[in-house]
């Protein structure tokens, strides 16, 4: 059946398509008292929001969030989370008028366009409906709000490789993410991918690529085995984002190319714990948080929205081509880039609720 | 907090300890009337237990379960599922008994020891206690139960890659998979293992491993978005078992080195649905099987319990050195491709249930 | 933490306070295909919506609803469910302004005023926020959906008793529920109502009811031992609706007042499966349908704004007296019949749902 | 679907059938380091057990509990708890044996028989399968460890009428309940019980009954609206008790026959919050905690199981008559009162924890 809720404790439900009056999410078991307002949200929207350089899709939206519900202005004047549910709208106002006719009836490769009709019988087809990556705009907004939740951690995303062509780590300089629209910690790799991507756009063809995620912060003892470890939720987190095919904790596969010597994360006593001398787990160990940072690679697969034409078949099972014109994004994997930060902070941030509940 | 229960509709929770007197799974939400008996789910455990050959731990486990509730044997005398919850418990018989004062007292670098204190505040520390893939055992009984409930889906997992060392897929034959201790289909390779595998297990170090499942059968619909996508449960359940770091769906990482048009995965009319050209997808599209083979591939890191010495804390807090002797799996992958199986036919088995809730 | 979601598998996630812009649900887990439309809802919802007589607060809510996600006009033109998540809001329009300084600071007693407080620190005072029964819109609202899950069903509530004035089952008719502003099916037991209620208006009091509800056509099966039964979930469903404080099924209490042979259900063979010569189990048995029309009673207490001083507290707990003036429900039990329904219905298609999951 | 797991963080999920080998509960979400030995469980079982009197049924059974994971001797040699899952298994020593032809073939009025073949298609017959009461020696099991949980809470349940006959509320006497082998709290209705319950014992009759239960030292704070409320988690724990049909919190179907001036609970300040001048509403106010003590009243139906013939039919449809012969509670309230302590106990103990989650 759909299962529209993510979380354990700390829950979003997300709804709406792409191209229907709006879409939002309801945010349920924050806790009570965070200082919360739209202009808590909106800067991380902003980031995600289409059609803010050539290397995204045109759409145009404005992606305004109303908070409709769960906070409160206190006696300080302040707004504030009471505890109840966090309603959060956003309107689709670009839905573009256009005929739907050839979309309705074929089926574009690579979407999941066969796959709702062969599970549902229908589809709202505008757009994607409810596939579309626009879903994942109420997942940015609960995602800041999860943030409000875990302020002793930092969460860091970024584009590690585009089409194959991967970031330097010795030049990663966390300053250069915002410099550029690739989300890239290498000055030098994101002049590279200008060049690949417009090449890309300009074709109509598409890239894929490695996003990358650290969350410091995060305290020794998160994560609640056996079927609740922090990195297997993590996994499900990123997995469920649109167009994401892999996902990695620490070394991910390149530890099943190590040695157990080589994979080792020694430790020395500390001040405030154990020091590591490596972090080859990715900060997760038994699937409960060991202190390290929290590491996690995501691979997203290039758009399957290309110009080339792609052999199909129709809804009523006849063979056809497909090309897609119109406004799409030539490596999805960019604007993914704060929607995987906004799953690492609502993963976290259930978890420390759910470790609070067990152990106090 | 902990939890030990997975699935959506079919579920199973686990409970027991390494070296506690048994463990087990209780199996919720089958549907009655199921053939089942221990004969069922033997052979499963057996091909998963330890001390078999050399190449794997030499503790000696019968692994032999009990069925405790939820089967009677109606009136033609065949026991079956009867709808209530499938008690199934597996004595603990070889822990054997040793000084366990040295691990009570040090944390085993890349062992959930130390994440299990911080956690917690206490562990049992008996062969890892719960953070054991001892553990494991409950699942891959669980999941022989699984599998009865999905007959129309055939799962094969196999080991593809050891210590980078791979198999070449031009030489795949299933048929070879079991003729030799590591789940290898190319004959080649698990000559060349046994080699690489005999030399790491002699020096007391250790391998990774990829392994890859592929069901076959799987019909088109299944899976629930937005976050119950088949894909992302995938996820969570290879991720969340002991040693993985790592998933991919169809081509995973690779994918994000493809181009749109590389990637595609092309479709024609077929006489019972559609026929793709490729499936580069993994069978899942939108989170939604395609009727595809699905695809997984799960990287396991290197044990580690190693024979050389590692750099670790005590509890109290000072400096030592950890070297693990003793019984261990020098490539925990090997024993891992069951339960990878296990864990297939679990998500499979629930999201078979869970469309037939929403769509008949 | 905070829970606002109602459900197994149909889930409705409800959010908004009695003063805030708008309030919702989000229902998850639909069917596809199901015609919905706006117009298959507000019916209910002016059912259940204040101010329609003397006999209910005086707040005037249009109480219109509108479906944000969820539905898509298929081929035929007709609007029907797609299975992805369908959002309701409702817009609040008579917030009345006017001051809350003397409810911000003063505990109401037998309202959730210093409940809320004492659990979460601060609360939303402007008409009880969260904990207000406008909150039940959304209910009556998801439950119009629930309702086309189960055509199958025929979901009757009514007024049995208020204020211990109960109606004589020998006057049951169906046909004289619509008839007046109780629900009561006993004209009688109406005409006496209409004078206890006014009187009780007038004097600023309050009085407590008990409805009952009858679903007819829930076949044999469904209901979900141990701890998902379809009683359970119904003294769930009802015991959370506000001002409720018992719930029975069948004969309930009563049937603690009878002996074996009186509380019998006997059994004859009939063409469509068992015929039962009483219904003392109301429909029930072991936690599944039998079959029989189920049967629940729900108890009312007085709604707790009354105009008579009664002593509390302030926030800054010094002693006082509260009378609640302004716009409010003589009997909240009356109001309370549609939510019984709406509450019903999503209980049946949940277990329909979950039935057919385990038992195809 | 089966749904045999209990709570929300602090779970139990039970198995086993009345004449299977063992029945048991899995206690997941447990906090750590709680001292927990099976001596702390029996004295729970052993008041449950049957066999302890004419007054109930005369099988025997040692009830013996087994904890077999979830807790480890210490460094100072106590057990306890771990936080990993407590696994508690019974085994059944007392399953006679005899001819189950009858039973097999015939549905026994008023209990699971014919509900559980119309949903599953067969069902263990033996003794009631999964649907008998045998299944909450679990609870009980379960409860106890939840009792650990909560020691601030003090839980008292007593039989308050059989037949009927009520206890005298002035003749309240605690001492008194564990002096007579009905949870009797008034020494006189004791005294006349005893010939009631004989008269129907020897009759072959059965009689219903009322408990109370309350829970003291509860703070204000706990409880989860809208949907996980308080009071309707201890409504859906206490109906899907066997033979339970009525569930009331505080004055319950009594507050639905007052005034609001009547049915009111004074506040005045108190040194350690507010004192309150009645408790009308049992402890729970907008489904969260006031800090009075938490009160439901519980009505069993008598037995099904009598010594009259009852009508019914057999699985083939054919006409019968069903006498009931062999040992049966006539009074299952009796037993059921051990019941009723231990689902307050785990409901407050997981909304202790959800509490916490949510609000620190």
């Amino acid at each position: 059946m759909s299962w529209n809720t993510f979380g354990r404790v700390l829950r979003m439900t997300t709804w709406g398509e792409s191209h229907g009056p709006a879409l939002g999410a309801v945010v349920d078991g924050c806790p009570p008292g965070l200082s919360l307002a739209e202009t808590d949200i909106q800067p991380f929207l902003d980031a995600r929001k289409p059609g803010q350089n050539k290397f995204t899709t045109q759409r145009q939206e404005a992606d305004l969030v109303r908070i409709l519900s769960g906070t409160f202005a206190g006696e300080d004047g302040g707004s504030r989370t009471t505890g109840t549910p966090i309603s959060l709208m956003i309107e689709n106002t670009d839905q573009r008028s256009k005929d739907y006719s050839e979309i309705a009836q074929t089926y574009r490769p690579g979407h999941a366009d066969y796959a709702y009709d062969a599970k549902y019988g229908l589809r709202d087809y505008r757009g994607g409906g409810r596939s579309s990556a626009r879903e994942t705009a109420a997942r940015v907004a609960a995602g800041a709000v999860a943030r409000l939740v875990i302020p002793e951690v930092s969460i860091l995303a970024y584009v590690a490789e585009i089409g194959g062509d991967a970031i330097d780590p010795a030049q990663f300089d966390a300053a250069e993410i915002g410099n550029n629209p690739f989300w890239c910690p290498d000055a030098a790799a994101a002049m590279r991918w200008e060049a690949l991507v417009d090449d890309a756009r300009k074709a109509g063809s598409s890239l894929g690529a490695v996003v990358e995620c650290v969350a410091t912060g995060v305290p020794a003892g998160w994560g609640a085995p056996i079927y609740a470890k922090l990195d297997a939720d993590l996994a499900a987190a990123m997995m469920g984002i649109n167009a994401v095919k892999g996902v990695e904790i620490g070394d991910g596969f390149g530890a099943a190319r190590l040695t157990g010597e080589q994979n080792a994360d020694p430790m020395r006593a500390g001040a405030e714990g154990p020091q590591f001398a490596a972090n080859h787990a990715g900060g997760i160990a038994g699937g409960i948080s060991t202190g390290q940072p929290v590491v996690c690679r995501v691979a997203f697969k290039p758009t399957s929205s290309i110009l080339t034409p792609v052999d199909s078949i129709t809804r009523g099972g006849e063979n056809t081509q497909v090309r897609t014109k119109g406004r799409h994004d030539p490596c999805v994997g960019i604007r993914g880039t704060p929607v995987v930060e906004a799953m690492m902070a609502l993963v976290l941030a259930d978890h420390k609720l759910l470790h609070r509940a067990q152990c106090g």
